[in-house]
């Protein structure tokens, strides 16, 4: 397919490879500064656009990949591109951003991966959720996103909100678990990588047991002189005490089977 | 070495096997129960023994992994062993636990890495910290230590109380994170092994780029459209509604270059 890629962030810089990969053709790249569109219109041998340039009109998929914030007035400001499809990236914005404006045939290609740039992200084994206006355009989606990945599912805007409420848990704040650790090892001048091991093994640990299952460690255990003195070495940090408390506690309540039972 | 293990959880059951494969013998597994002590007993080839009977005294090491609460009665009841190194594996309890035992020669083997009963564990990757009341102890055990894994390290125990602390945050914290992550998934009908690609590149990421560096997501973009709905999503369980508050909050602090710096 003929592709415009608006949006040269973290997404749209893994995707742009993987589409050249599986085929496809990047017929422009566009972005709020030509600065950006250019570092990632060169990776993908396309021509880089403004968002005020006179940009390919003649594509036949536009993937929108901007910030939350700026998506709305970057669709609502595309040019007439006829029968083409438009799809956006974002986990949490329902298609009605789509409504009241020259888009026809619209949708959303949510991967559910975290992206940094310049660390090569392999596509075929993302998740890819998608949601379209019409049956049409749907299957063009769809026929889409098999090109890139093994494990493409329908889901609507109302469960994606969920489903980017749950990899925040998963990534963000499991990220967040994992500086915090630096944190402390930092303030003692132990190395970081001493807990690459550990780590590896808790994400790995998933795919043969629930997380809830093969919890371990002092809360679990329901370890109360380790939970207090550990809550006392964090004296100097009340924050990181805080969630300390809140997250003990809460795995404690998880271990109880019969919490969160009546949801 | 003539090696006797008193203990047979989830560390015991995980070193037992890797002691053999190291060439070590196993001349006996001690546990509470016979019954318990029986199962790693058959998985080593040594005979079984609960704490009141009389073990093998004339073994070279004793390697200590029971619970931290059983752990102070375990070693002052232990017989008279000679000039063998006696070592326990906990990551919170330091030497004190040995002085005013029969015990002469003793010493802290900490294996840091989350073990599962049934799940292979590769112990030539596991940093390993030791700790030993003498130079001649530490001689004993920095030799064994190296037979078993690559990364070997000397740390005091106050030291290795911080990094069971920051173990707790990267391993129990980041694990329960998926289990919230579970959790919301399930209330959809959507199956947790969609997030098992997110959840590896967020564990190895932090191989490549500091966690903190590399966080992403709504919170470290400060979008607070996102934050207030996913909040909203959470009401339900007013428990997560709290630890997404608290984790938020603490990306964006994380994300200060100037937190923390006073430390």
């Amino acid at each position: 397919m003929r592709i415009v890629l608006i949006g040269a962030g973290r997404l749209a810089s893994n995707l742009g490879p993987a589409l050249r990969r599986a085929g496809h053709v990047v017929v422009g790249v566009v972005s709020r500064s030509l600065e950006s569109a250019r570092v990632l219109a060169e990776r993908v041998d396309a021509p880089a656009f403004t968002v005020s340039d006179p940009f390919p009109t003649n594509a036949e998929l536009y993937v929108v990949s901007v910030t939350d914030d700026a998506l709305p007035s970057v669709v609502a400001s595309l040019p007439d591109v006829g029968d083409a499809l438009v799809v956006h990236t974002a986990g949490s914005l329902s298609m009605a951003v789509f409504e009241g404006t020259k888009v026809r045939n619209y949708g959303i290609f949510y991967p559910l991966q975290t992206f940094t740039k310049n660390v090569y992200t392999d596509f075929s084994s993302i998740p890819c959720f998608l949601e379209a206006n019409s049956a049409h355009s749907m299957q063009t989606l769809r026929s889409f996103a098999h090109t890139l990945s093994r494990d493409v599912f329908d889901l609507s805007s109302d469960q994606r909100r969920y489903l980017h409420l749950a990899a925040v848990f998963a990534c963000n704040f499991s990220n967040h678990c994992f500086a915090m650790a630096e944190q402390v090892l930092q303030q003692q001048g132990i190395p970081f990588r001493v807990l690459f091991p550990l780590i590896d093994q808790t994400a790995g640990k998933v795919h043969l047991i629930s997380p809830r299952e093969g919890q371990t460690g002092p809360a679990v255990r329901r370890d109360q002189h380790i939970l207090q003195s550990q809550e006392q070495l964090l004296a100097p940090w009340p924050e990181l005490q805080q969630i300390y408390r809140v997250m003990s506690e809460s795995i404690q309540r998880f271990d109880n089977p019969n919490f969160l039972q009546n949801d």
